[in-house]
């Protein structure tokens, strides 16, 4: 039996981790389940797994976690240091969906047990990636991506050397305003941006998905995982989001993945590795589907990717930076005090003027730092935002 | 340095095969050539490539090919035995790629050897892969394909294990008559069967591929390279040729090997196997390609995949008698004596007649037995071209 820990077991990757595990209870046990507010899932999913421990991030809803348990075999505690204990526990493979830099310390403290940790929290590549990797490294953990293009990029790779990669491409669904010009797409409201066209996502990651931020953080999480030149990683807009990944070698043969777009795929392919296992997701038909279509991302109309793109060049502690400012920016726009373009607009005068404090180039090797940078980061988005609304 | 030996060198896959050998001297060199008729162009390729010994499988073409050596270091041999005995010289790879059941011997001879075989010749599979994987094992000879969509095959199947393998799909272009209707069809003229959409191939390959008859083979060869049950391999009809071949897995996720239609990425993959090295092939631009489609072989129109299925379901000697069959047709109907839509019905009925003879149903495990239905299929298959000829 694996014994399995699920940080942010109350979001999408989590739930669909739990539907996955629940369907194969001989093959896996659960250790310990973290979430927020939704005190009322994270005990109905620590009672249906027979979690030896459920941790709430908020100290302030322990008594209702307690009061929710009660009865059950599942120990209650809260607040970060109680999740950062909870990834100590003795577990074969954390899953790491905190959504957010919150979820950084619990795949952190993880990863230095030695625990494989199934990696779908972005930021921890993002903002962090030479910390975590060196972690994992010392500790002899392995990281396994959950992402859909890394876990298509991981599974393309079998069996071949880096070394005769020539480009890796992730794909884009190019979201819901793919086709929208660029004056109507200064309008789109956040109901239009949650509109995704293929995946069933939450709210945030969607309108990042619909300004192509998300495909910015795949590209960063693309370079800091597979160590890959970011000018080696391509990015290809293919709407009906079949082809996940492609890895092209030296030789010009190109390996793909592809699958229908289901979460599922990508958590189950971490749970059961290096064994695939049955999953429940729909079977890929191509002749069912007729077409899959490709396109170079615009540019103009979403600089996401050339934001990223500078992220890379600069390292240091432009990830972090990057990813608190498109955090401050979004919640901006999901309220409804800015426009959908500026949200770019505010990561780049983010990073522009974050580029000036010192120890902006230093190596994010310490978490003290990468949070330093993200909490000052978001104060000059906020700042950026209210400046542009206001203007 | 990598030493080779190639059959069928004044073919088009033996010619490609040389392009990429000339193209890295110091990786390869070469022990022995051999050919047919084309004695110019067998001796030019020994010279180049400083040939062990060069074989031309007509022995009245001996004294040709002893002038057009001269003053070389290569060797001249001629016949049937001394292509066996070339095969049996030692070398580390052995390119297989005499066009019909006269690749088989070489192929044989060098697997016994404990020789790697880069296998392009499809009959060796076809008729007698029973005997071949034998001879391979029992010598420790590994065989590598060469066929795009096996190569794609066994590319994408690798580091995964065949038990999570729950469908391979192979890609058919759906040659020049994709989109004929059928009484167009049975109309069909050699110089229009001749003109493939993608692939650059010799006329006789090209009339297989716009019958179906070609993916036909690749179907059995599929089943009999990598042990997989017929039910568990498609083929789809995808007109680009850019998606060679996927392999479905229990868990969902499909691996696929693109690239553009060049024979030269297979060779170059097995010649160089199991690293990469560059080759010169043009590189996936799927942007400027825009759309990959695919859709379900019409069975009505083209019954080679049906007939197909029949010899697998049958075993035995039904793939030779297929094989056999299926050369007579298209001898017939390349000197224009039977219709397009005939050589499906000329192998159908030698298939039929051919099973009511004795030893149809054994193992295909000794080469004389091969042979000798081999014969018998093409004189049947030659009578049922004639009555349909004539009817």
């Amino acid at each position: 039996m694996r014994r399995i820990s699920v940080f942010g077991a109350t979001g999408s990757i989590g739930q669909s981790t739990l539907d996955l595990l629940g369907r194969a209870p001989d093959a896996f046990g659960v250790v310990a389940l973290t979430g927020g507010r939704n005190i009322a899932a994270l005990a109905a999913a620590a009672r249906a797994h027979r979690a030896e421990v459920a941790v709430t991030a908020y100290p302030e809803c322990l008594q209702d976690l307690r009061a929710a348990l009660a009865g059950s075999a599942t120990e209650a505690a809260a607040g970060p240091e109680a999740i950062a204990e909870a990834a100590e526990r003795p577990a074969d493979l954390a899953v790491s969906a905190i959504v957010g830099a919150a979820g950084l310390v619990p795949g952190l403290r993880a990863a230095a047990q030695g625990t494989t940790i199934a990696l779908a929290n972005k930021e921890s590549l993002v903002c962090a990636g030479p910390l975590l990797l060196a972690t994992a490294r010392a500790a002899g953990a392995r990281i396994l991506p959950v992402d859909s293009e890394h876990s298509a990029i991981f599974q393309a790779l079998a069996g071949d050397d880096m070394a005769s990669v020539e480009r890796v491409i992730i794909t884009a669904s190019g979201g819901p305003f793919r086709d929208w010009p660029a004056d109507r797409l200064a309008r789109a409201t956040p109901a239009e941006a949650v509109r995704h066209p293929n995946w069933s996502m939450g709210a945030r990651i969607s309108v990042d998905s619909a300004s192509l931020v998300n495909k910015a953080m795949d590209l960063i999480e693309t370079r800091e995982f597979f160590g890959i030149p970011p000018e080696r990683i391509e990015v290809l807009v293919h709407p009906q989001s079949i082809v996940h990944a492609l890895v092209a070698h030296v030789d010009g043969g190109v390996i793909a993945h592809l699958g229908p777009p289901d979460m599922r795929h990508a958590i189950g392919y971490a749970l059961n590795w290096p064994e695939r296992a049955p999953l429940p997701v729909a079977r890929l038909d191509l002749a069912r589907i007729g077409a899959l279509t490709f396109e170079d991302p615009d540019p103009v109309r979403f600089p996401a990717l050339r934001l990223a793109r500078e992220v890379m060049a600069a390292r240091g502690m432009a990830g972090a930076v990057f990813n608190a400012a498109k955090e401050i920016a979004l919640d901006h726009f999901l309220e409804g005090r800015v426009g959908f373009t500026a949200m770019a607009a505010i990561v780049e005068a983010t990073l522009a003027r974050m580029a000036a404090e010192p120890g902006f180039t230093s190596a994010p090797d310490r978490l003290e730092i990468v949070l330093d940078f993200d909490h000052l980061a978001r104060m000059r988005a906020a700042e950026a935002a209210r400046s542009l609304a206001g203007g």
